[in-house]
């Protein structure tokens, strides 16, 4: 399977149409229509090495209408086949919950939750080889913030090209990235950075950006908010291929940053079928480690039976298989700790920007 | 008590040494220090006809230094005082998540939980008649982000003034407001609205933008990103007292959202001490509002026990106590039913700007 990028109007609606007619011919020959999606789960997923991240493997769920559920699922494809061709015509969008709510009148095809919604978004864009950006559908969190010497041009309403230097044109709070970064809508001009340096907290974002590490450390710093969108493990996979800059992840030590890094890194499980267009497979995990707990001796919490199964899955997660990933998770199984990016305080406000950051960056052969 | 805003860097730091020296006078006369407190709950605000919000009443709480858990309040209070000077003369700031972090190093006075250290950086707000903002004390999460033809300047890290229009210089993540929003730091320049239109979710908040609803109504679009944070309810009183432009609330029906529409009109409980500064009193509640769920048949959802409980507390608020918001609540009640923003999508997409708020608008006597 491969995604064309930059599908005109017409292409996705075409490929939508696509969904349609072929439900259409199979109900003509008299065989109940059928559609055939990858098993989307930890057990099918696998490393692509010519890609270099991981895409879902053979294993299939196929939707069949003889069965109620699926004839249910398969109905509320074509409404939004539907529903998505119009917002083309109309140049709107619309988030996902809209769309939840738009339902009401789909009869049968009615979503019962938004989880179901949000998965069939996915699932068409699997069957289509459209992006859920083309449809115009949004996901209802906000974009990274971006903060540093590097220079995007965003298309706005009007249809205007506006240009924005992330460290000169932007306020405290940044450059804000908007739910789709595809080409026809914002491009990336010109960047004076070594490298892009992606923050979870917005505590810790924070503290760099008033630290002037942007400046010092000649990078960009993007702030993740937690799990991040696609829009922004979009951005940071542009940084990687149109500006050949090191990615480099700083986040909390726990299994929920972990897996932060490896939607970044190796690709989401969800989004699995569109990886190469979301995954950085030159991302760097730069910290907080297990190792750093002790090394620092950071302040920690115990983990939770929740962070322990969490971890526990990881070591079976295909993606976490790399022996650097093994010894981390066993370590950290091991002291049974976890640790914030903003335990680094304990040793004052400059520890992180002073000693931390350096010595990390210099131990990855990037000094400044 | 009266807060004397634009305080400057010295006059904060003798109001921080006025701490320490009322605790030494009274150990130098064999007294115990003590710290008093107004009770900061809902039990102890009450309406302030002058100042039109919702102030701490008469009642008060002693912290006595001869109990153990008060003399380590009292203790960790004077060790803020001297961690607030510190970033004063060296220029920084901080969150409270480092702050609490830094509270390793403070032996007995280390914090055990985020809450105590928050709590704490408000009390001191009440007995120096500083801002928080004074202290360089701030909080994790974003500000708000605004749409729509007004300009700002803000100060940049540099020093320099940048202005900022919140329709032609910023992308579609619109203007992030800093979470220092006083003089020193933003200015309101100019504006071409008739009024502001606070709303609770980002996805209400990107409808209205994309159908143009801040051209078509001449309007700011202020997205409150849930519980508004400090910075956002200053903003929208700013907004209100410098440009006398009316605040429109949109947000979910909720018992959560009435509480956002609280905590922006008459002033939230943990802050009542600064709602001078905070609330904004000519505050309009738009909806959703349970007359609504019913008039315009609103796809809706069954009330969380959770939900029944905070109504419950919310009858015998006294900021709920006009006649309207104890028969909203009642026919909340009655209904059983809860509604979002996103539910006006059952009518489509353009059924919020087309319809549901210009219907709104003029029972208010706004049209355009």
């Amino acid at each position: 399977m491969s995604f064309n990028r930059q599908k005109t109007k017409d292409e996705v609606i075409e490929a939508l149409h696509g969904v349609a007619s072929e439900m259409h011919d199979k109900m003509s020959r008299g065989t109940p229509p059928t559609m055939t999606l990858p098993v989307r789960s930890k057990s099918n997923i696998g490393f692509d090495n010519k890609l270099g991240v991981y895409k879902y493997g053979k294993k299939k769920t196929i939707r069949d209408a003889s069965a109620l559920g699926s004839a249910r699922q398969l109905l509320r494809a074509l409404h939004i086949t539907e529903f998505v061709e119009g917002m083309i015509v109309d140049g709107k969008t619309s988030t996902l919950r809209e769309m939840y709510y738009i339902s009401e009148g789909w009869g049968h095809g009615k979503f019962s939750s938004q989880n179901e919604s949000n998965n069939l978004a996915e699932d068409l864009e699997i069957v289509t080889k459209c992006l859920r950006e083309d449809f115009g559908l949004r996901p209802e969190e906000d974009g990274a913030r971006i903060i540093g010497n590097v220079t995007f041009e965003e298309k706005n309403r009007k249809g205007d090209w506006m240009r924005i230097n992330c460290r000169d044109d932007v306020g405290d709070s940044g450059y804000g990235v908007p739910y789709n970064v595809e080409s026809e809508k914002l491009r990336l001009i010109e960047q004076d950075v070594d490298f892009v340096m992606a923050i979870e907290t917005g505590g810790m974002f924070d503290r760099l950006v008033e630290n002037g590490f942007d400046e010092e450390a000649r990078c960009a710093l993007v702030h993740l908010k937690g799990q991040p969108a696609r829009s922004t493990r979009r951005m940071m996979r542009r940084m990687s291929e149109e500006w050949s800059k090191p990615i480099l992840v700083f986040t909390d030590c726990d299994p929920w940053s972990f897996r932060i890094f490896a939607s970044i890194a190796y690709g989401a499980i969800k989004t699995a079928h569109i990886s190469e267009y979301l995954a950085t497979k030159e991302a760097t995990y730069l910290g907080i480690t297990a190792d750093d707990i002790l090394a620092y001796d950071l302040p920690s919490d115990e983990l939770s039976k929740q962070d322990s199964n969490a971890l526990q899955a990881e070591l079976s997660d295909p993606r976490f298989s790399s022996g650097w990933w093994q010894e981390q998770i066993g370590l950290m199984q091991e002291i049974g700790k976890k640790a914030e990016q903003q335990s680094l305080a304990k040793y004052g406000l400059d520890f992180v920007t002073d000693t931390y950051l350096p010595e990390k960056l210099s131990a990855l052969g990037l000094t400044y």
